[in-house]
């Protein structure tokens, strides 16, 4: 009656999601409050106070056709060159509306270039740990993700990705600061990287392009700052979005970057334009457009999230747990005390703490903590993990 | 380097979005009071006062995490409820939020649904005249259209539907009010329809889904009343989109609604939901969620419309057009004088109006009129169309 794979993909859902709904559920029966729930990449911070100074100026002072009606399916024109403009002055580019494809968030983002580059054979590098959708993504768009495992410290694994590109190999994904596990990847591990796929598009004789899905650029705790991957390597796409940077997950508003460098650049901005269109994506959400146009600049605020990555970063190690250094993003990637993320995983509901099992990331010894929550619910969560260190002791 | 199909569509774009960019350059060059461009179908009256109330009341009472959060795949609970109340009230139905699952619009509904439902070799049957972008979505979610012609006055010739269905068929795809003619299916063209599924289904032993795409339902202007397809055949999947009703296509807000009487309800739901996932529709927009909630049973503003049509509809049969009865939507569908309508359309633009040809919808020798703008544009195209028709009798 239905597609057995969509089915599948309904019913055998994302990890993610059904600890979300899990929690959820527990949290009306014990209260919110007793909940530690850090299962789920939902910005505690709202969004900055510019978003909803320039929502209350467009219902006070425009006219609805001004902000509700379609935009071209590229976007709204000054946006764009807003969005070109910020990057220009942080990266010292020269884009303009022709490099900048609005969508509809991140997964849209991806979605799109990976429709739009995908043809029937062709291999996706996913650096492990990676966002599990990943996998959902590129198999939807009919290609074949290919893993490659990290180094030691979670960065890039250079001979790793060596080992895995051939002639099928469309791109490689990159994800810094990373989901799951914070890590943003030092500036020698990704100009190594940069040196494989140019030495690999020679031998190969086909462009080979990187994938840069940066939804965490602006969440940064540390002195470590994200390289911007287009001055690195010519064949950058970039997959974007504003649903952490200004807390606005629900309102689906993000773009794709095709920098004029990328080799038929023209012919790779019409594909995503064609994939959009054959996705179903009109346009990205008008009001959010007009809402970026003005509040591109607005900075995002991480305060609780340093706040709370700081204890966890501190304390962790202390009571004896392996965790990655987590210099971006929200989440902390913890190695479990059995080599057994499940398993961990379990032990912690019985305190109705949620943690999201490594194995869906490709690292089953690890767990997944996303810090982006109260930090009352932080320090309530450092007893939790030193019981059951203690339980690992007995 | 790129997908060939996607190129193919990002080049070969939607003809109605290339007329539409041709008659923004040419307000540019001559004045938006200039061009008579009735391509695009976007709203001309603003979204009712309820939308921006309902906003200004967000930004001003609710934590901006209240709204910009993600909700659940399917949508907010509240909202998908309120929708099913709004529909139980006015079609006698039992919905609840098992029912309905909320998305970026139509064309984000129909490509769910086709991704839902198709498996390889599937054939969906779609009336002329029809959408374009049906072909579109379509075959990019796996299927094969199979177009079956229309009656002298553009309802469903059920004996051409018959003709076409066999093993493969998967669904009828109906839309009524129509894009492009504006016209309603009768009650009784309707059950003629469902009588044949029902029919053709036990013959097959399979379902055979008929897939309402109603965008235009609550845009009507005289007493026929679009009828409520799940009331009339059990296996029906509609695809709504607020772009008309409430007048906010550039919001991407719509939903699909799977009725229980649908066979293996909850498992079209799942792959409903296994869909949305793997084309990157993470949840829709949470704002408008939010507005939809509030505002489901605002009523359309149609009465702009009603009077172009009324214009339109009276004058351009005195002038000698032949043209289809617009019940509602807000399109007029006009036979070429020459019955060629890509010549018409030539022929329009030396006078700076810009229709679109009837080619891309399946019946060559007309082209449609979008009346969704200003009436004083409507009043000034009536001249037009008498020199056009002034020019084939000389």
């Amino acid at each position: 009656m239905v597609s057995k794979k969509m089915l599948d993909l309904g019913t055998k859902r994302s990890v993610i999601r059904d600890i979300f709904e899990y929690g959820s559920k527990l949290a009306k029966e014990i209260g919110a409050e007793n909940v530690l729930d850090f299962s789920l990449g939902n910005p505690s911070t709202p969004a900055p106070r510019e978003v909803a100074n320039t929502i209350r100026y467009m219902v006070e002072e425009l006219s609805p056709r001004e902000y509700n009606s379609y935009t071209s399916s590229a976007g709204d024109t000054d946006t764009r060159l807003a969005v070109a403009k910020n990057l220009n002055q942080r990266f010292s580019t020269d884009y303009n509306e022709q490099n900048i494809f609005m969508t509809c968030g991140a997964a849209a983002s991806l979605n799109i270039i990976f429709k739009a580059i995908i043809e029937s054979g062709d291999e996706i590098i996913v650096n492990i740990p990676y966002f599990p959708e990943y996998k959902v993504f590129i198999e939807g768009q009919g290609g074949k993700p290919v893993f490659a495992k990290c180094s030691e410290n979670l960065y890039l694994d250079i001979d790793e990705i060596e080992s895995k590109i051939n002639e099928n190999t469309k791109a490689v994904l990159i994800n810094s600061p990373n989901n799951p596990s914070g890590v943003i990847y030092p500036k020698e591990n990704l100009e190594a990287l940069a040196e494989l796929l140019k030495q690999k598009q020679k031998e190969y004789s086909h462009p080979i392009f990187l994938i840069s899905d940066e939804p965490y650029r602006e969440l940064v705790f540390t002195n470590e700052k994200p390289e911007f991957l287009p001055n690195i390597y010519d064949n950058t796409l970039v997959a974007y979005s504003w649903s952490k940077s200004l807390s606005l997950p629900g309102e689906r508003i993000g773009y794709i970057l095709v920098p004029n460098k990328v080799k038929d650049h023209g012919e790779v901005f019409a594909a995503v334009g064609g994939a959009a269109r054959v996705l179903g994506y009109v346009c990205a959400p008008s009001m959010f457009q007009y809402v970026i146009k003005n509040c591109v600049d607005a900075q995002p605020n991480i305060e609780v999230y340093r706040t709370n990555r700081n204890i966890l970063f501190e304390s962790l190690p202390k009571i004896g747990y392996t965790v990655a250094n987590p210099g971006g993003a929200f989440y902390l990637f913890i190695k479990s005390p059995s080599d057994d993320g499940n398993e961990f995983c379990e032990r912690a509901k019985k305190y109705h703490m949620l943690l999201v099992p490594g194995e869906g990331f490709g690292m089953k010894e690890y767990v997944r903590l996303s810090f982006c929550v109260d930090t009352k619910k932080i320090e309530k969560s450092i007893d939790v993990f030193k019981k059951l260190m203690d339980e690992y002791k007995l």
